[in-house]
């Protein structure tokens, strides 16, 4: 069965998507939001609400026969910026903003959950619609929702992420690796300072930096096969007050990009063993802070056919795109990282319409036709999966 | 003829000394202490008074027979240090001391000039008694003077330095290069900032501020002789804000130390070489303010030899060292540049007799007992260089 | 329509490879090889034979109907490697080898030919057999054909290699970049030399050498996206004779590795800023000696799409798989270069099947049973391209 | 006493040392060298002739007075070099030849024993004329001779070492370091080999050792003081075969010069630390032969007045210099090491003179007339030393 556009909601859509805007709310606060979320859903038959972790809503459909359990997952969080966007329903919470986008994935999954309410005829299974808080905050919502059991019984996941980039209603495939694994690090490297006229009393901690800094490039260039995916950036290097004193300590802050969860190891271990290198080699010590980001989203295969299916279905083959990596990162991979699914791109515009502010920008903006694709895209892949 | 220490002003030089601790007052800014000096000055018998720069005095002695013209030279200028010494002639002037000894340079030069006014007819040419404002801020005092002709009929100069931790009235005499040059540079790395995960969007300044202080380092190493005395220390590298953001430009700043004219040249040269030639190679661009501080003191073989003579015609051959080249710089050097000179070392105590606490510091302090040691040297290097 | 295995001249191409195997030739010197080729052509109905370049051999096959044209293409050069194989059939030209197995691509070839030529009434269009001599020494003989207009005339070109570590008779497919570019450099550096005792007198060519190959790995971890795939490896250091001599000069010789025209061009003038920057640094001179190699074959999609389609056909899904990128270097490149074409690889065989030994290896060896697939393979390719 | 010039046996030294030219031989192969020095040694009263290590002759002469000893010493063995000077008394002995001019000191010395065996009422104590093999080969004869026992009853030890550089019969004088210890080290990287295509199977023994160079180019820079004469100079990069191929291991040689025994027992162990923290740092393993040296000649400050007294008694003021500091190494150091002495220098002429070529060079070349110079140093030296 192929669903058309048009049978979506999109008048709903819009105005749920609006509402949200209006009022966003921080990651790990989003109350009100869920409150909506379930107000809006308790107006579609079938589904039954439940919670699993503060501000999460659990929506969960049974079709008329049994069979596999789908999840289709919305973020719902927003962002501490202020919004500088021309839209005409501005965040009325001043501070906060939709800048990535989770209101239309919120307004996009409902306008799904609609449709398919009243569909159960045509679903041999589950479908269980999650609206998740805190994606952009580690640890994440996902996180917490799995560890809460939220797939313990769930067979594939999918979700989807709008880009304001992207001609409205163009969706973006990929098998494999999506987004990248985003941890930092935080180095303090302790010296010993001395006046700059005699070098030979000091344990000098920027040379000590200096060298490792360069020697950290050479994990990128040496360790790593020329085919896998790693960036190691250094964006930040304070040390010393003067430029005749050789100062005592030197902090180096850094990300680590990488979308293989055996190269993130080895590359978190490399970074260590240079820095401990480098700083035995010159007498200094020091703290290193990891911080683990998220894991990579990686699409599973036959999950990505499934969408790839959907889309040229509603859409044909004109309306999808190969989507290549991204170094960015997403909490969906918690989802990924134990049941199969796939995450694809909604695109949401382009500058041409006005939009081209990336995500997390205080102008971002997108178009609110591409919504009835996404509620497309979410409904037909759940009845190609449960299709008896 | 050889002059005694029991036949000095001691006691004058001590309550000179003390005034002029009490009422210190800041480089460029000697107004009562020129007073002072004029006036303590005047008091002695065949002495001319001039002045040449603002704040400073200039005392002639003819002597009763034609012959060269000698140069005394003492700094007056203090510090902007709150004193912690526990004199009880401590600064009356909060927040300014004599922490750098020009207090007894003063009273020592004040205790020779006293003595040689007597001795007109020891003296086959004539003595000037240099008072110099501005030791201790750019571009110096002496600089100042000899652009105004201090030195046109000069043949031959000489000071000393008080040292807070050498056994009290001992001479420390060196040839050639006594103090080195101290330059300073601050350099500005402007970059491009990007994403961390979109290095190739960047040019990356921490990178280029890295790879500059490593080859920096190679100047010393590889470009001079091991027998210079050559010092470049990075004092300070300021880049960044977050560990994920590469950011757009760089802080580096800098000291140099040299006590050799050519190599100074050369060093100022290879640095920018080195600063160009990174960024060029890295697309970057740089503005570099690089400020020549004093030249090294370059002692004069013939004129130490006099200061040679005279110590131990003071002291006998145990109360002299030799002096090791220091790092540290002194404007007395404007003279050395011009005329023959040399500048000596006047122990002033050592941590045993309370003192210890280096120059610049406040709770620095040096005994008063070598205040004869002081005058007579001056004294007898006059009476040996002018003698019939 | 849909070919057979059991249709191909299975026990011809055995003896065609074998014969050729028994008298390989270096590149450019493929005289008997391709007048054998000629003489196996010659007999199959249908085909006009005739030569653009020296030693090439290029037979057409024009269909009943007309259409367009599609080019198959094999290499039939052999290396100057002793063989160590084990097979009866051993290389009578000693010192000769086809160890990269481009007899079994011929062999394969003429049995396309052969298969091909009794089949004019499915062709809408023309075959072009493509026999090219010297694939594996630069420019390549490739290049030649081209610019001689071997493709002016073609609309689609294939062809095939075989790999010695991958189960016989499996298809490796893949789109977009196949291979890659692989170029060399060769770099002379000349510092000036000194005693050891004495760095200044010297422009030191070992450290100019390493503060280049330090700087060169910054390249791949700062100047390309993380998802492009580059190496830049050094093989060669070499520099003076004894440990007290600083040397004049230094060589390093380096491979670069790049699948993507632009980079390829981007990391060529990065590496030569960066040589020229840091021996301007060091005031050294250099010669740089860039060879570009063959271009990256870059797989068109809708060419490989007919390759997915036909190994479907052929052999069923389970008889391909999706080939990763490679960092080696093919000729194959001037063709898609300027047409749309397709290469993929055919598995011969396995360590587990005596094989294993990669290719250029003196002991590689391949499974005959694969070449009925490669011929199959062809003849589907033309089937379905030139079908009415 | 003064000496004068022209009491020299000025023709004998000449005719010694010629004759000694014509017959080089090398370090520990100094049989004839050894014997004729006896023979003309036998030759002159009072000097009583003796053995102590292979090769080595010591003549003691007893003065009419008891007193202190002293010690005059010349090396006495050639190097393996083709003589291409233009002298008639070219090295009969092929491939060997004294381009160091050991044969002068020896003539020089052997003109002193003679000179002096005539004067025992004018020594009150013992003089010890030690002709000492092996200066030019490691551990060096002189070594030896002090674990014999050379030195056991020596008060002061004197030797000179001629110069083609310096006008002939000037004397070059320096108190405190005169040579440096000039050590030796031969590094060997063990890494791992892989395709320049692969990096990341590998452990690239290049960058291992472009990032040991780098480094420690950082001791000289940063661990010692600038006043500290510090070289640390690499000779020697030898890696790889080919520009495709990461190699598996590298070679590395270089020398260290010091001239104090603290800082070089330092810069060794700060040159292990460094090596061994990169290579562990990127998974290499090494060896390091470290090769000592000799020590850097000390000489005392009393022995050194005695030399410059002598000199101005021989040569007056202007006979002599002040001698730098030099990175070269002389094994006279063995003595200084357990007893205080002074070493210096003999103009021996310059490139004006035909003369220019540094020592150890095919066409060295002194001018006879500085011979009696050096013996008269060395007789003064002694008269001064032992006058009653």
């Amino acid at each position: 069965m192929t669903i058309r556009l048009e049978d979506m909601p999109e008048k709903e859509m819009i105005e749920w998507r609006r509402h949200l805007h209006k009022h966003p709310e921080l990651s790990f606060h989003e109350v009100e939001t869920a409150k909506y979320i379930r107000k809006v859903l308790s107006e579609f038959p079938n589904i039954t609400i439940s919670t699993l972790t503060e501000n999460s809503v659990i929506g969960t459909l049974k079709g008329s026969k049994p069979g596999k359990t789908i999840a289709l997952r919305a973020d719902i969080d927003a962002l501490p910026i202020v919004e500088e966007s021309d839209v005409e329903f501005q965040s009325e919470n001043h501070g906060v903003m939709h800048a990535c986008g989770h209101d239309t994935h919120t307004a996009i999954l409902l306008g799904a959950a609609k449709t398919l309410s009243g569909m159960q005829d045509d679903i041999a299974g589950t479908v269980k619609f999650i609206f998740q808080p805190a994606e952009e905050e580690l640890p994440g919502g996902a996180k917490l929702l799995v560890e809460a059991g939220v797939m313990d019984d769930v067979d594939m996941v999918f979700g989807l992420h709008i880009a304001p980039n992207i001609p409205a209603g163009m969706v973006g495939i990929k098998d494999g690796p999506l987004t990248a694994a985003s941890d930092m690090f935080e180095l303090n490297i302790q010296g010993r300072g001395s006046h700059g006229s005699t070098p030979e009393l000091s344990v000098d901690p920027i040379l000590v930096g200096v060298e490792i800094i360069n020697n950290l490039n050479h994990i990128v260039s040496r360790n790593v096969s020329p085919f896998a995916d790693v960036v190691i950036s250094i964006g930040e290097f304070k040390a010393g007050q003067k430029g005749n004193i050789i100062p005592d300590k030197a902090l180096i802050t850094g990300t680590i990009r990488t979308n293989d969860k055996t190269i993130r190891q080895f590359v978190q271990k490399r970074i260590e063993e240079i820095i401990s290198g480098v700083c035995q080699m010159y007498g200094a010590t020091y703290e290193l802070d990891y911080e683990l980001g998220y894991t990579p989203v990686i699409n599973d295969v036959a999950a990505t056919d499934i969408v790839r299916q959907a889309a040229t279905e509603v859409l044909g083959e004109k309306g999808q795109f190969a989507m290549p990596s991204m170094m960015g990162g997403e909490d969906f991979s918690a989802y990924t990282d134990v049941v199969p699914g796939s995450f694809f791109i909604l695109g949401g515009g382009t500058a041409e319409d006005g939009c081209g502010f990336m995500n997390h920008h205080p102008k971002f903006k997108v178009l609110e036709e591409c919504f009835k694709v996404g509620a497309a895209m979410h409904t037909q892949i759940v009845l190609d999966s449960l299709k008896d």
